[in-house]
């Protein structure tokens, strides 16, 4: 007799229930080992699912020769814990939430996926279920390109899902984003004597000036309006207390809409921050919304609501990359992803697992 | 035989080969003792000197019985040696220096003291020589400053010359010395929805706008021309490339003409930044130049000079809080202390001490 080296995931329990059950199953960023371990052993032995490990992403398919395919993915990690685990239920206002690390950001998608994968044995179009590691981290780790690169075969697909929170609504694309250092020189002094210096802290000024002035876009694509941000999100400069400083360093974010791309994004920084030295910190494209697609069209109809733009970076970018439109569907709201509060309406989970599986089934 | 602890002090050199071996006695703040025991050691048994030592602070006073008493003091302390020791002669465009750590700020203008210490046993007026140690780094550990607690009666005099470098010219008082930091608050958000936040660093804009606009005043006081400055001397802000900052702070360094005390600066800051929380860092009033003083004026002849103002603080603002006239007076560029390639003309070593010589004498 074998110890049982992890606990069980039981994907019968309910939805809900089951969000619980991954929730109490820690799997901070570079810790997914034994969730993705538990994973592949609860879907050990159903005939209709091919499995796939790659490093601590599972890939699970269905292959019954349907005409299309569909990718649906979700990450498997968590920002850390903060005294946010184990899962409890509340009740405000007469909604019921759980509470806890991961109910928000993507355990109650990813437990709608589990559940879906094992129990949907005849799906009306093929399924690609990926579940996969270090979403929350650098994009150098993450799980979901580690997989494009080693086994690209796995991205055959006509539409993909991505099971971020989005409260339960079809979120299409996301914006673009670009960090960009902007950097003014001067020269050092004793502050005693400011003027044998040039203080490269007073050079930055206009940058903020026209940070604070600046009037974001709001871009239609596809019927989504896009609204973009232009922000400081770090300044830095000084070396001592009685020292006229020689540099300054302002960092500045631009998230854009998705019919513009990186190079557009820096083209209007470099029109905006002529006089600076701008040196580019993290570049990613956006993602159309994809939603023209028919097989898309008949998701949003299942689904049952107006589809709405995302406005942050998701990996649903990855896909659109290679071709293939995708969107966000999840239940949580983003706005609670990683916060200490992190909490979801449970309705939203039973909600988005009925609309998933109706649509799958042709029942919608 | 007693093995010789740390080497000799030879007083009877020459005061530019003296200021060298003094150079070369390394007494970084913090590690005054050995320096501080050579010169008590190269003192000992003048007869018309009373030696009072605290902690690596030494006191040689004359007690003539002279109508009116000088303080002449100076640190012995430098700032940390970055590969410029020892000493080393240098000549350019035929002008001679003596480079290395301490030639400039100050024992350029130690050594000159310490020469004339030993030698004028004559004086026409008692002199309270002070050779003090922590100068260079907080004004906490300062030995002037824990001197005069400790032995207030010792800074009894009528008139104070402090050692400082400049340029072998008569620098009246000093500017005053304030820092701020002045903070603006947000709301943090995700930069992908920075509209649900509130950006504290570019709320921070009109302070680095006022400051790169602001016209610093030349005030004149005691007919000397105290020029003033307000620079940012350093600035923060930001958590994360996708967070919309909560808190920004520009820190603030406002150097005032002496005729202002630190309430005046610090009203004047209010008035310039009404709407900023300000934190008070650091505060330091000035001193004023003090040459109505018959004494302070017997010395401006003898050194032969048209005096100016010290822009940057110095000692000399303790014994201006004494009620002591104070003057900075010693060779070497204040410029290019601190400095990696600090080096004094050695003309002024020579010049400092045939002056102050001429006076203390009466010859002048």
């Amino acid at each position: 007799m074998t110890e049982p080296t992890a606990p069980a995931l039981d994907l019968s329990l309910d939805s809900v229930a089951l969000t619980a059950a991954v929730c109490d199953f820690p799997s901070v960023s570079g810790d997914e080992a034994a969730l993705a371990d538990a994973i592949v052993a609860a879907l050990d032995g159903l005939d209709h699912l091919e499995i796939i490990r790659d490093g601590d992403t599972v890939v699970a398919r269905t292959n019954l020769g349907r005409e299309r395919r569909v990718v649906i993915a979700g990450h498997i990690d968590t920002v850390p814990i903060n005294a946010n685990l184990p899962t409890r239920y509340e009740t405000e206002d007469g909604v019921r939430y759980l509470w806890g690390r991961g109910t928000v950001d993507m355990k109650g998608g990813l437990a709608v996926q589990l559940k879906l994968a094992a129990e949907l044995t005849d799906p009306v179009v093929d399924i690609t279920w990926m579940w996969y590691d270090h979403e929350e981290v650098s994009a150098d780790l993450n799980g979901l390109g580690r997989l494009a690169a080693n086994r690209p075969d796995l991205f055959a697909g006509d539409f993909a899902i991505l099971g971020e929170p989005s409260n339960g609504q079809v979120e299409g694309g996301c914006n673009g984003n670009v960090r960009v250092e902007l950097r003014a020189y001067g020269t050092r002094a004793h502050s005693a004597r400011a003027w044998v210096g040039d203080n490269a802290i007073h050079k930055v000024a206009p940058i903020l000036e026209r940070l604070a002035a600046y009037e974001p876009q709001t871009v239609e694509v596809e019927g989504l309006d896009y609204r973009e941000s232009l922000s400081a999100v770090g300044i830095s400069g000084g070396i001592a207390g009685n020292v006229i400083p020689d540099e300054a360093m302002v960092h500045v974010n631009y998230r854009f809409a998705p019919s513009k791309s990186v190079a557009d994004a820096l083209d209007h920084l470099n029109e905006l921050f002529p006089e600076y030295e701008c040196t580019v910190v993290d570049r990613a494209e956006g993602a159309r919304p994809g939603l023209d697609d028919p097989l898309a069209q008949q998701f949003v109809a299942a689904v049952g609501a107006e589809p709405r733009p995302k406005y942050g970076w998701t990996d649903v970018a990855r896909f659109s990359a290679l071709g293939i439109p995708a969107v966000n569907f999840g239940p949580g709201d983003p706005l609670k992803a990683h916060a200490d509060d992190e909490r979801v309406d449970v309705r939203q989970i039973t909600h988005c697992e009925a609309s998933l599986r109706a649509w799958l089934t042709g029942a919608a």
